[in-house]
């Protein structure tokens, strides 16, 4: 009953395939093989409009190469103090900024509200002796398995536009957010004002394939350039481009990520009188208790802690590929705890 | 016969199995798997000494995050003013390092010889106006096919000794230089006083496995944290560990690698006339001049132009699995142009 | 009634005169002259240890370019939330440092106090995924007008050193510190544990001298480099080293300060009844609300005001040379309030 | 005879009252003060076009915080191999602009020829591998005394504007230049396409008095921004202000700089026979040999060698305020020479 995380899931049959699948030839290097250059293209179908698609190493190197192209390094990056920007790149959206800052904002569920976004923008002063809000930054999912509906994200984005901050996100379970919300990919991004987007796919079913997705075309150029410094453009291209046009061939990566949520869903069911969170998507936060949470793990559950030390609250994260019986052991567990 | 780089070529059937042979259960992420930690203990054996390992996403990033390890932002990096770090990496090193300088060395065959670098290092002023040399940085093989041998790479490492300079090794294409030389790998490195080398797997045969490789052990914790905030961890470190423990495994690296500076060979003695460089390697460059370049293209052969523009010289690479039918071709349309 | 700032205030005298004292005949650049030399002697006499002094432009630069040689880029600098390095300086910390990040505590009178570091420190994970506590800053005096005492200043420095944390502390207005506390420089410094300070005296008497102060002389090499690449190494370094020589020369340093405080003083007592902070050194907080500011205002003076928009708070700086007429004139003002 | 530079000598008398003169009463601090705020009409004034100025406390500073405001990260920097932004400022360049490379040109007289700016530019490859020339930068007068023409910067101008290079002039002895020349400042700037400058008075008389002079307006919002995050926003700006305001004042900056030029050329007439550079500005440089350079000490002169170690090079510097006697003792000196 492994539900630390969904990185450490395998990848997808259907990914290795396309692996082996343009294994057979040789090919131009550095992203001009023709499926790195297919990648435009279906993204730009997936979204509905044009878009420019680079593929990185990781999430974090998708964040960060991203937001750097849109804040200078005088600049903030305003997001949730929860983000994964914040909490979890060692400072990387930093580092390739070359210093700007973040502005952390309070929300539940880990989203950036309207009301927190535009109270921030006006406390904030707008002299020579600060950093000035340059981006918003926002994550579908969350780090709280919170799923923005495609009106908040417009809302967001308004204000965003209003206050002359490009509009980022973060998609490292973007997946999970529109199987959830049964959208179209547009509807929660370029739609409601997003600018440019960490799209992922590592977590629900790839190796190793994350993507940068420019939807305001402006960037592209300082992206690329960024990529190639940080070391982010592929020798071999086509291997990331391969595994993203597996991902998003014939729906795979709705599938996935709807099965992913579905089973957190009865895990949620389960727990219902000590969830933290709604369950939105793969993510279950529960709150049962320190004394409850080592009863999980004497049944054999594995998950992370979380919330302050001695909370008594932990998060479960089902993947792609989690077994139906380890679901269900894991439902049994939590039953015993009411 | 397309021999425009190595970096062309597809990934050995051993790499993609393993690939395969990976992925049947969950893993720790972020390198806490049993692949990425046994990469330690396979590549100490490997150099006969203890090693740390840290796998990344291309060779720019291992080049960049290692020599930002050991060079301080008011430092110098002295290489060849022909080496990748320089030519090829759109200043990687420089924002890695947070704005150190490159010192440029001229050098037949692109290697740094002691001489010219006894020169540099006597012409530096070492005071406050200026950057101070802190690495010398080697390609191993060079940009020109140029392979140090183990008394070449240690007369070097003394004089970076003596000046106090880190001594760094850009092994891109390090498999060719060691099967080249029937050596073994810890006599062109730590023995010659190589304090941490990139450790290249990408061009010899696998997908994208690149890592730094550290002799002296007290980086090992800088290069893990700039590995980390340059987003090169690996969310499922599995996977290029895989590669690389494949790449190893039974001496594959250098039956690949022997393959192709043999065919190499073939062209050179095809090409003698017009030679620009000994064939040391699987790297062959001639000067036939403009027309017989254009005579060569003709007859179906693609390849970079090389040098300065109208020079008529070619760089010609041959990869692990380039096929016998196309050195024969490209011999037989060399042989034409004598 | 100009109570904005002490930086609106003009030069001492005696630093004037230290100017044209220097001005007679050449000396050598880059601060290797002979009053630029003393500044270590002269200091190291005032601390009572062997200290190294490096002039600077700003103390923005002070702060910066002396966290910078102690925290790496991906280490994080523990400060309170109030202070300066944080909200004034642009951004600058993360610029020198190659962006680190700054960790913000809360604390009375803009202090940080021992129980919210100990449990900032508590709550950080020490992993790979996120920046490290590297130094703690405080300011003295705090920028509500704080004063730490000794005794303060070492729990804290305690905290720091059991931690590995460097201790830095940002003298903006450090006069005025010793000046109220009638304490011995070491005692607030290195005798707490401090390993480096910002100096200024811009704001009490000087036209523009800010220091450097390095308790630990391993780091002057390094504020040495950065302070040269950051254009912060006068030409003429005469002039800075003659304004602190000025400065310190006969205790002017105190003279000035412990005027400012005592006028403050006289304030505080007119404000009493609506004081929000103790009035410890020169800077007086008050919040009589929104209608009282007006009013004083439309009696003359001029003032910040303070906090959250709409607070009815405000900070009155009393200068070096502020006129007792001022003061005396403003007291009145304030008594109108009660 | 101290002929080492002119940045060993004192300041101006007229320059020193001009601090004085401005000591008389509370003024807003950064820059918003009423003499600060004169510079960009004065000087707008002098260049017969409207400017911006921001001072800074050095000629690095001036130089690395306007070229940063023009070159990306991933930009190159060209420039001659001895100018001062490459040898003399420790990579400053490098640090502000986040990691941009310079790109170096030879060229007699340290001066930028049309010829290799256009052949460095058509060797440079602008693919995604290496950094894209973004600015071009030359210094007026040279580190070899040299006077660019005010048609020599415009045929620069236009290869620049050609090449989409902002085109960035070094001043640090920019009055030396006008002297010489006879002409407008804007004659050998804006009008032969200089988008922004680094306007030196340090070495001409100031104590501490640098600008970027921005003639491109739409680079100054950033300007300021870098400005303020280097440190280099002066807390009490009127004093850094008030010395330009007295430098420019009368034409005090062309006689002072006109006096040091005749007297060079006096000391160049007199070492006619080993002259190496044409004697344009304040600098000679002289190639009598190592015994003759002993001679030449031992009679009481002091002076920097110059060129490689041992090559008998030397330069002399004439100073503002130098001396008749040590002109005519140095003349006798070098007599004895021929």
């Amino acid at each position: 009953m492994n539900f630390k995380s969904d990185n450490t899931a395998t990848a997808a049959a259907e990914i290795i395939a396309a692996l082996t699948a343009v294994n057979d030839k040789p090919a131009a290097p550095y992203s001009d093989d023709p499926w790195s250059r297919k990648l435009d293209q279906v993204f730009s179908t997936l979204f509905e409009r044009e878009v420019r698609v680079f593929t990185v190493a990781s999430g974090t190197a998708a964040n960060a190469i991203g937001l750097a192209s849109a804040v200078p390094p005088w600049g903030a990056i305003v997001c949730h103090r929860e983000a994964h920007i914040e909490c979890d790149e060692a400072g990387a959206p930093e580092f390739y900024s070359g210093g700007a800052k973040l502005m952390l904002l309070d929300g539940p569920a880990a989203k950036v509200t309207p009301e927190a976004l535009e109270d921030a923008l006006a406390r904030k002063a707008r002299d020579i002796h600060t950093v000035q809000p340059a981006a918003l930054s926002i994550s579908q999912t969350t780090e709280r398995g919170g799923v923005y509906r495609p009106e908040e994200v417009a809302a967001l984005g308004e204000i965003a536009r209003g206050a002359g901050l490009a509009f980022h996100m973060d998609g490292a379970r973007f997946a999970n957010a529109v199987a959830a919300l049964g959208c179209k990919p547009a509807d929660v991004t370029w739609r409601g004002g997003i600018d440019f987007m960490s799209f992922g796919a590592t977590k629900n079913g790839a190796l190793a394939a994350e993507a940068i997705v420019v939807f305001d075309l402006a960037r592209a150029e300082e992206v690329a350039r960024r990529r190639k410094r940080g070391g982010h453009l592929f020798c071999k291209g086509r291997y990331p481009a391969a595994q993203l046009l597996a991902y998003l061939d014939g729906g795979l990566w709705l599938r996935l990520a709807a099965r992913a949520n579905g089973l957190a869903r009865k895990l949620g069911e389960a727990a219902k009188a000590f969830l933290c969170e709604p369950v939105d998507s793969n993510q279950v936060f529960i709150k049962p208790g320190v004394e409850a949470l080592a009863k999980l793990r004497a049944a054999g559950a594995d998950f992370y802690d979380w919330g302050a030390a001695g909370s008594g609250e932990a998060r479960l994260v089902v993947s792609w590929n989690q077994s139906e019986a380890d679901v269900d052991a894991m439902r049994d567990a939590l039953a015993t705890l009411r």
